[in-house]
């Protein structure tokens, strides 16, 4: 028997669980779910044989340790800021390691021990980051293999509504953590390359400068720029590429919408509301607009925004029920952010029956022989239910196949690292596909970026 | 003799030293002038038998210690992060003090101790802070005074370039601190109260949320909200006022013009540029636009700003030379602030003949015996030259007559504090009356907030 020690029992851990449960016989494996609920943990067992759940609060010291001292190999599906302690019980105990999150200097730190004792420390093997990793570097290695040389490199990633589910003007409902969503581009500017030219967006003119692409199968979708396209010209090696861009994927139209929000000041997370418990909707919105003695705070916010009587900008707003003066925010000391997470939240909540889908897009220009080429890349995958969703699938099943290749000594390489080597790419998205995550490629014709295929001159 | 020591000979000390040598035969003053250059201080003494210019570095304890003990009273012109230890000094040898700036944390934790010492540690007393608290709380105790019950505080003011040297399509040129001009608005909503509503606007939306006044003889003016309004609530004790609204005055059309900065994001003080040193000016500008291979930087711009080829918010651009390519940031490690600034810096700095100006409204509403008034109150000045500003003049002027009041015994009372009790701020603007800061006041119809005056209904 070789035991697995999963920490953090949350909406994420659904299909990975599943995943190593469904191998547990065949390989071996014996599972310990822990979670700081029991009750959570030992749901997500299923009373299989092979499996337990157990209370683990990651701040016990003690409780902690004997977890993973008991353990071969531990996967912590916590917070990213949590994994850190967990991480040097698994240096001390001499334990593998996978996470879905990013790697934080602490987790860095940890290279030289992880090393030194042969422990893989995989990090970064979700969805994004982690899928987006591994289908990228498979196609820019095989790209180098040929002798190319990368020119371009974009990629967006998109967490929606399933089409059979997407009901609402807005074409979206909450998949994954409302809070990120209303809180995401805030921080700074996005920054990437297009042609060799750095670029900047600010957060405020973010939802306007979207792109276009399409989706076989599933139509036009709209592109907004991730705050930190550059990181990625030395973790994939493409310090010399003429345009770097990475972005999340909308359905055309929402960022449009969404930019009402973010104009008003509805999006401030820096701040909280005076007696914002009682603060109805519509009274919310009219902190956002000046003072008028006649006015209404629909005429003013129209104005404000100058939108027309019959545009769909304003559908949009009465379908969220936003100028209602019965419903209230019923939060204390909310930021607006957390206000309108919870005006959102009364639409955008997924029913029972809904689905979500995954979108992942590539972009690969190179030049070989002379001649410059493009490859583009594309996997959509919808969720089977509200148990296994797309996403829950996306982040859980590479976390899983890595820690199962792991422990069988298919992947050995270590040290604190992300999936961008083959040994480690190539047999996990292999795996993946036969569960359904499947990139189809697609030779296009190369214009760098130029993203309407605009005639020259 | 009584000893004064200024520390700190920067442009905002002209006025401050003409005033106290002015007067230091008369009235027995010894004035050493302290900077971290010799020669700066020196140069403000002009061999002024009362006067002496020495080299001071306020983190050399010892000679900073010396300098205070030595002296009757301190005044502070350093920037007020420096003022801290100045006055633990002052404390520590029991010596007046007094500064221009905003009351800190610190300074307030020391206010103990000088009531102990019996100690005048007068803070806030240049023009904003300064010439705003003392002119308003005049007008709020004489309302206070007759039964009045205050309704409306709305405060604004300006430091703008003087009609006869207002020679640009922007009318402002740089009079103060080009840093503070830059960044000014960011780091949060503004707040305010309006007829009993609060208020939030995010910066992004700052410069498109302004309101109009006419100033007597000057014509009229634009405003725009500063970020911390409601702590005026507190200060000047109007709790229950309906508006309370502080601003800064421009002329009008210059917020539209500088929204365009905002909105591209060449405010951005977040993050550096690569190789800023060598970008040109169009290439700074190209930084937030798209890339395309065919559209100018012009084009890109207009279209991304909606700008018409006949609007003057083209011209105002064109008359920066923003677009030059030959000219370069020359700055390392620029963030696009700080390449803004220098950019704004080649068209926006003063000539040596020109002159610069000072502008202040507050309206004062408030209910008498049931019935609904307002008081607007204006002080226009224009500075003498570029030693003798009006900027230098309303900052140092109110300082330098506090600290001879003090000396006088004629302001008494201890602690660390600013000028809002009427034994302070009445002889003040007596004087600064003499020296030409002169308020004048109007009765006008009480509207609410109405800046309109919009036919109800």
């Amino acid at each position: 028997m070789r035991n697995i020690l999963i920490i953090g029992a949350g909406r994420s851990a659904t299909s990975l669980i599943r995943y190593l449960l469904e191998k547990s016989r065949q390989e071996n494996l014996f599972i310990t779910i822990g979670d700081i609920s029991e009750e959570a943990a030992q749901k997500f067992t299923k009373n299989h044989s092979n499996a337990r759940g157990i209370q683990l609060d990651v701040f016990n010291e003690a409780q902690r340790k004997e977890a993973v001292k008991s353990s071969d190999l531990v996967i912590s599906m916590l917070p990213a800021r949590f994994h850190f302690e967990v991480a040097k019980d698994c240096i001390e105990f001499e334990k593998h390691m996978v996470t879905a999150s990013y790697i934080s200097k602490e987790m860095e730190s940890l290279n030289n021990d992880a090393v030194r004792k042969g422990l893989v420390m995989m990090n970064e093997i979700g969805l994004d980051p982690g899928v987006d990793h591994m289908s990228a570097m498979q196609v820019i290695d095989r790209i180098r293999a040929k002798g190319g040389k990368m020119l371009l490199f974009e990629s967006f990633c998109g967490g929606l509504i399933a089409p059979e589910s997407d009901n609402n003007l807005w074409n979206y409902k909450f998949t994954w953590n409302p809070r990120n969503v209303v809180l995401a581009g805030q921080g700074g500017a996005a920054e990437f390359i297009q042609e060799g030219k750095f670029k900047y967006i600010p957060y405020h003119r973010l939802f306007r400068r979207t792109e276009f692409i399409n989706i076989e199968g599933y139509g036009k979708f709209e592109v907004l720029a991730n705050r930190n396209s550059l990181k990625y010209q030395s973790v994939y090696g493409l310090e010399n590429a003429l345009t770097l861009y990475r972005g999340t994927i909308r359905r055309v139209g929402f960022s449009k919408a969404w930019n009402m929000f973010v104009q008003l000041g509805m999006t401030d997370d820096t701040y909280t509301i005076p007696d914002s418990e009682n603060l109805s909707y519509r009274e919310f919105v009219n902190l956002f607009l000046a003072y008028s003695p006649t006015d209404s705070v629909e005429l003013k916010l129209r104005y404000a925004l100058k939108i027309d009587q019959d545009d769909l900008m304003w559908e949009k707003l009465e379908e969220l029920d936003i100028f209602n003066n019965k419903k209230t925010i019923g939060i204390k000391n909310a930021t607006p952010a957390m206000a309108l997470q919870k005006i959102l939240e009364d639409k955008w909540t997924l029913a029972p029956e809904d689905k979500d889908m995954i979108v992942m897009y590539h972009k690969f220009g190179y030049e070989l022989d002379g001649k410059k080429h493009q490859i583009d890349s594309q996997m959509a995958l919808i969720g089977e239910d509200q148990t296994h969703t797309a996403m829950a699938k996306t982040v859980g099943l590479p976390v899983a196949i890595a820690a199962l290749k792991i422990l069988n000594g298919e992947i050995t390489t270590p040290g604190v690292q992300l999936p961008i080597a083959k040994e480690v790419y190539e047999p996990i998205l292999e795996e993946l596909k036969e569960n359904g995550v499947i990139f189809t490629e697609e030779e296009v014709t190369y214009l760098g970026y130029n993203p309407e295929n605009l005639h020259l001159g």
